[in-house]
């Protein structure tokens, strides 16, 4: 079973070492030999839109997934023509375009912020009128990590941010205050059966990760969450990882986006859950058994953005486990993570302090 | 860091796969190109007596270690002298002889079976007189897994056993009735960080591991064990992990062999530690803090001989993790193993049960 992935990132990569155990080989296309999954398996050189590369590793797999985004749906509605193409295209086309991905909240009747569309300067004074200040205009595509978006504080950021972005299509969304944010992750596999992972609370950093912990215990919270990202599922019958981040607010459950894919937010799993996201990824994709998304504990993950740590203090702490993607440092570039695994919270949290302290 | 692996067998793949996260890469020397290491590394064509590409693979990385013992010590002595070669070649070599093995035992004070050193029909003779009958003759090399060695009952079984074997070292053991079969696996790294895992207990047949259940929770033997291993460890100045396998005779430990590497009755570390014995032997020969052997509830380890048993069923057991090595199938080749995690042991033993149906 030779699984294809666009894009040979850390998800592809860990995707690939969850994988071979099963008796999966793995194929990647990316622009770079040396990519963290070309290091681990094997590589078609090419860019995510180069529709003669994708075919070629289309051709040279039985199943395809990916590991990045931002490849051109219609490229892949052509791929999935022919071969098992995994999540379902249509969940990732949502997922690029956060229009479609406000409108399915809406559908499924997943709580969002207010937003408006907005495709002029006239029709952002009109959505700032109806939103309020402040409020938050962020691009509808090729947006991540905090980029292709600005807070709009005052009526005369509104012109500079109109002038930034022009051109491209974009959303005005409601600025929320909340008291924290939390991301849900499941899997669903082509044969029908749901497995949900404890709900994650995560920490931001200028729109980045820089740690997450696990589980965020509040049983009715849960209970919505997986209510939440079942609609998802059912909608796009769907297989796969997918992943909804909220927003904790007021004790409810407020949604910001959708990954359709193997979440940062869920790299604790791979030492803190009985079987790991990545695992479970190809999993469902294989038409498998799902495995047992039970905790084991408690964990924390903290990211390396822009240099690791020097690896021997990290590896000192009870319960730290090291993952290096294999990549050249780059500012604020996601470089390794370390999950910290403990039976108790309160040790769990002791390691993530002597961790951060040496992340600085 | 690149670290070069002497054999690219499910050992090995096992390492690169724990290895790769801490920020290594590996380059395996092994005869066939798609060896289950291969599969998931570089490759570097070649027998293990080769000593041109053991050469071309010592200079071709920082750090070397093996996953197959039958390497000629003399072409391993060459190589630690250019380059860092762990475990250190005195305990390989050791490993690799029954006779050195049992002084090293009588050495360290370690309890064996009584046995003598056998070089004639005279002298097989002369040790059944002072060992007594049942009895085992084995090759004092190039034996595992059941091979070169046979029981003698009667003494009409003594000339047939010596012309079987003959023109090689033999050693003769007395043949010792035993409750059970245990192993301890521990750790040392460079730095002189020792530690262990729980005593596990396998279940072999025909002289080859089925199954290994853990933990063997019975804390003086635990103690002993460890004990015993720590001798060895400060025999050789050891770094890497480190196996020796006794049986429990009247409750106490009898010394089997030992090896000095990885083990087979330690796959159940994969998920049922908190770090595995293939991260700690990366950890331990790169210098590296160890990480914490505990145990995670319980665990049993089912060895896939011969052929693989369907994915599904096995995957639709609670806490079930399968490891398929990417080997073609050979009548009693070890192809894969399946380890069941739980919280009890009652319930560990129940999907051991439910495992061994499948596989028959």
């Amino acid at each position: 079973m030779k699984i294809g992935i666009i894009g040979a990132g850390q998800l592809g990569r860990m995707l690939a070492l969850a994988g071979y155990p099963l008796g999966s080989r793995f194929r990647f296309l990316d622009r770079s030999s040396d990519a963290p999954g070309a290091q681990v398996g094997e590589i078609v050189l090419g860019r995510f839109d180069d529709a003669e590369q994708l075919a070629a590793l289309a051709n040279s797999v039985d199943l395809m997934t990916f590991d990045v985004e931002n490849v051109p749906a219609d490229l892949l509605y052509d791929i999935a023509d022919k071969i098992n193409f995994l999540p379902p295209v249509p969940a990732l086309e949502t997922a690029q375009d956060r229009l479609r991905e406000k409108r399915l909240f809406a559908e499924l009747e997943i709580p969002t912020p207010r937003w408006q569309p907005v495709d002029s300067l006239d029709a952002l004074h009109a959505a700032v009128d109806d939103i309020d200040l402040p409020a938050i205009v962020k691009t509808c595509r090729l947006g991540y990590d905090g980029r292709g978006q600005t807070v709009l504080r005052k009526l005369e950021d509104l012109q500079p941010a109109w002038e930034r972005f022009a051109g491209v299509p974009l959303i005005l969304e409601q600025f929320v205050r909340y008291e924290r944010e939390v991301s849900i992750i499941g899997v669903r596999s082509t044969e029908g059966e749901t497995a949900y992972y404890a709900l994650t609370e995560n920490v931001h950093e200028h729109g980045i990760l820089r740690h997450s912990l696990a589980p965020y215990d509040v049983p009715n919270l849960q209970r919505l969450a997986e209510k939440y990202l079942q609609r998802v599922f059912d909608r796009y019958d769907y297989a796969g990882v997918l992943t909804i981040e909220f927003f904790v607010i007021d004790g409810k459950l407020v949604a910001n986006e959708i990954a359709p894919r193997v979440h940062n937010s869920g790299h604790w799993t791979i030492e803190g859950a009985v079987t790991s996201q990545f695992e479970n990824h190809i999993r469902a994709i294989r038409g498998l058994p799902l495995g047992d998304t039970s905790g084991l504990g408690h964990a924390a993950m903290v990211n390396f953005l822009g240099q690791l740590p020097v690896l021997e203090p990290v590896l000192a702490i009870r319960g730290a486990h090291y993952h290096d993607y294999g990549k050249s440092p780059r500012p604020m570039r996601k470089l390794g993570h370390c999950t910290i695994t403990a039976e108790t919270a309160a040790a769990r949290d002791e390691g993530l302090l002597s961790l951060l302290a040496l992340v600085g």
